[in-house]
């Protein structure tokens, strides 16, 4: 082989790009297309050609040439692009083979009895198959810090926001915490009085799929995304999938009320324009990727929260909902429906001021679970106190809605839920250092216009794809670091009332 | 590695059969619901793929695990099933790697330019092109004939049709030249004569693509297509792709009418009840796979001439596009459409009278071109020759209808001609067959009823997978070798007038 070792790392990326590519296509493709009787050949071809690419990637070969490339003389970009790969290379490759067949193991028996068991509410039985996989995560998280030199929870956070650590992460959500004590009484007694003597708007009524589904298309097309490199499709679950070149982006219809399907295209809108929008050049490298969970989940909470709704948005969006659904609605009719805001015990289902609360209590939780101060047998309660000291709500006789509510723990992803919460704030943060650029931002949304704001996310945030860390990418596109006070104050000025 | 020679192999299956899954799904998807713009990313995605399976089943200690499987004590079916593996192998790695890479430049170059120039008709520009692929083409053939102790264009057939041989071919599809010689004006006469002083009966109207497909898919399902394990879906050119699992087929609509979008599904139905019938056990193997593409196309043509074109299976059908499609027909009015016969250029547009004759010309040019005896200069006039002799019509100053035609030959495909009209002689070879178990079986297409049909095939053929060569499985389903003489006597009835 006579190539550099960059060059033999590029050809190498070549390849797991090509499985990355088919991965992405199979899965959005399963959710979509698939005939359901091909979901087991297809689980067998994912998961042989997921191992294919692990050991491709984690092949001892790579480690040479990672070093020797750094030795070389590279362009600024490729030194950026090698950096990127080593990253991506040490989080893949700082746990041992048997821990991950193992780790593999304990996970997806776990997912499987969290289906079967939180359907029957079964936390007794449920709960042996996550202790074992706490164990692991515990194993896990130790394994990672040791190999990068950072404190176990911060290591298991580096796999999804390159640079976040809970030394500025937990006072971030101690902030919110603390300001949403108070804040969550005062915006449901303002709402009370908004509504007070209103009658109860009806939106239910009859919207064929196809006039819903011509809406989302055109406030797609309208918001940004190049329909000709992606489409809409139905899955059960909303998501964004497929590659940069075709992102795949799906919602779901109700025929009796149209806003669900809505804000779920715009959600997932927001992730595909970041798809979209990725440099072309380092496609096949890490570097050309997005960076991480948080930035990601910033840009669709952009497009969903900070735009969809925003009352100037509806100015425009009307006149369209009307157009495409035959309905027509005055901003007082789609307000209290869009910025509703209810105390409940489902994180998914709930609005952007009591949501932070829910990533709170998982956040204080897991992070107890990681460093061996909780233990699985005492989680149901600890669950309970937190759900009714941050909601008042009690889930004790119904762990189902409780600590069996998600799957991310029986997924051993632990350390991935503050990303949630974390793009909320970057996506009002931006939102802030947009209209101190452009202080008449809100007319370009009344007039369905997104140039302005799209080039802006173009240039700060989507076109740098994996340059910067997290915490620098944030710096980088508004000019300091994350700060929760915009957050607030985003909250404060939609629902203060 | 301490297990067993055959055990690698069967995990080396493992993964190329993961490799397949994704190229055969991805190639469906870019057909069906890729974003235009994704083509760039797929192709090369695609590439990289087939580069990473092909250095997989051809790496050096593959042949040495067939030596050492061939030792060790295998029972009859892992032996049937390291033959058939052997088989592939063997005709995969009888080229050299530098002459692949030759031929697959100047095959795509050549695709290329026939897609630019056939549109333009320009065969000048396009010959030089195809002259190289001619030359490689001559090179393959001699490299498979010595690899595999056969004749240059036996060596091709094999790689579609194993076991095929001009020895038996050649005088298959001279005794249908000389019948169909005569056979063609008196079909042309007795249609003449059946629909003299009857109204040209208008099968043109509206029919809605939503209710056509409906009608598709209740004749697939009625025809034993597993809608759980497969789908119907809208392409440019019909196909059937897929995995076994998930079979995906494809038709496309004209609203103007139904037998288009109708005829397209049934054959690609008969492609999908093969792979949808395959044995499962040895699925990722070359085993488990499907015999070869005149087998394969007699089962789209089983289901396309022999059944859907029997005016018995139209005493079922016309009811059920009168409840689908809302039209009343009789068969007076189907039958002249169906059984249509017309001399024209074009292979593809060709009636099962006149379609056996483009393979002919084909045959007889493509194995002249191999063996050197005619070049690509002399090809214009060589068609045109033929064209008349057999069809009547000219082709010289309209390449891009005359040798331009087809994508087989700049594609490097040569060889594969024959197992087209091979397939149409083996679906009348079959039909006989069933005629002769069953000579009632008329009766279950009228009523609808296919199952003692499927189960025939499904025992004498889908079955067996790859168990048996082209030839064995022809004398193994019908009791005889192939024979010429049903495809005339099915040509006699339906259309002898």
């Amino acid at each position: 082989m006579a190539s550099s070792a960059f060059a033999r790392l590029d050809e190498l990326a070549r390849r797991l790009h090509a499985l990355d590519h088919a991965v992405s296509i199979l899965a959005a493709d399963e959710a979509t297309h698939m005939a359901p009787g091909g979901g087991e050949d297809r689980a067998d071809a994912l998961a042989v050609l997921s191992g294919m690419r692990h050991r491709m990637a984690t092949a001892p070969q790579v480690a040479d040439w990672i070093g020797e490339a750094q030795e070389e003389a590279l362009g600024e970009e490729q030194a950026l692009a090698l950096r990127e790969f080593r990253r991506v290379h040490r989080n893949l490759t700082c746990l041992p083979a048997g821990f991950v067949e193992r780790q593999t193991h304990a996970r997806l028996r776990c997912e499987q009895l969290w289906r079967a068991l939180r359907a029957r509410n079964d936390w007794a039985g449920f709960a042996p198959a996550l202790e074992g996989v706490v164990a692991l995560v515990r194993e896990e998280a130790a394994l990672r810090a040791e190999a990068l030199g950072l404190s176990p929870y911060d290591a298991l956070m580096e796999q999804y926001d390159p640079g976040a650590r809970m030394a500025e992460v937990a006072p971030l959500l101690d902030d919110l915490k603390t300001f949403l004590a108070g804040f969550v009484p005062r915006a449901l007694d303002a709402q009370e009085r908004r509504l007070a003597g209103r009658p109860k708007m009806p939106l239910a009524g009859s919207y064929p799929v196809e006039k819903q589904r011509e809406l989302g298309l055109s406030m797609m097309a309208a918001l940004g995304f190049d329909l000709s490199r992606g489409s809409l499709s139905v899955s059960h679950h909303p998501f964004c999938g497929g590659v940069p070149s075709d992102v795949r982006i799906t919602t779901r219809y109700r025929s009796d009320e149209f806003l669900s399907a809505l804000m779920g295209t715009l959600h997932e809108t927001g992730h595909a324009l970041y798809e979209q929008n990725l440099p072309r050049q380092w496609a096949h490298w890490p570097l050309g990727q997005a960076r991480g969970m948080a930035i990601h989940e910033s840009q669709s909470l952009f497009v969903e929260k900070q735009i969809g709704r925003n009352p100037a948005f509806w100015r425009w969006a009307l006149p369209a909902v009307e157009r495409h659904l035959g309905v027509g609605l005055t901003l007082d009719d789609i307000l209290p429906r869009i910025h509703r805001v209810e105390r409940g015990l489902i994180r998914v289902d709930a609005d952007e001021v009591t949501y932070p609360l829910h990533i709170v209590l998982r956040f204080e939780l897991e992070r107890a679970l990681v460093e061996g101060a909780l233990d699985v047998a005492d989680l149901p309660e600890a669950w309970d106190e937190k759900m009714r000291a941050l909601l008042g709500l009690s889930t004790l006789d119904n762990p189902a809605d409780g600590p069996m509510q998600d799957v991310h723990w029986p997924s051993a992803a632990f350390g991935y839920f503050p990303s949630y919460t974390l793009g909320a704030m970057i996506a009002a943060q931006l939102w802030a250092a947009i209209e101190r650029d452009h202080p008449d931002i809100d007319g370009d949304l009344a007039a369905g216009r997104f140039e302005r704001l799209n080039e802006w996310r173009r240039e700060r945030i989507w076109s740098l794809g994996s340059r910067l860390s997290t915490p620098e990418l944030i710096r980088h596109a508004t000019g300091e670091a994350l700060d929760a006070a915009h957050m607030k104050r985003h909250l404060e000025r939609r629902y203060g009332g």
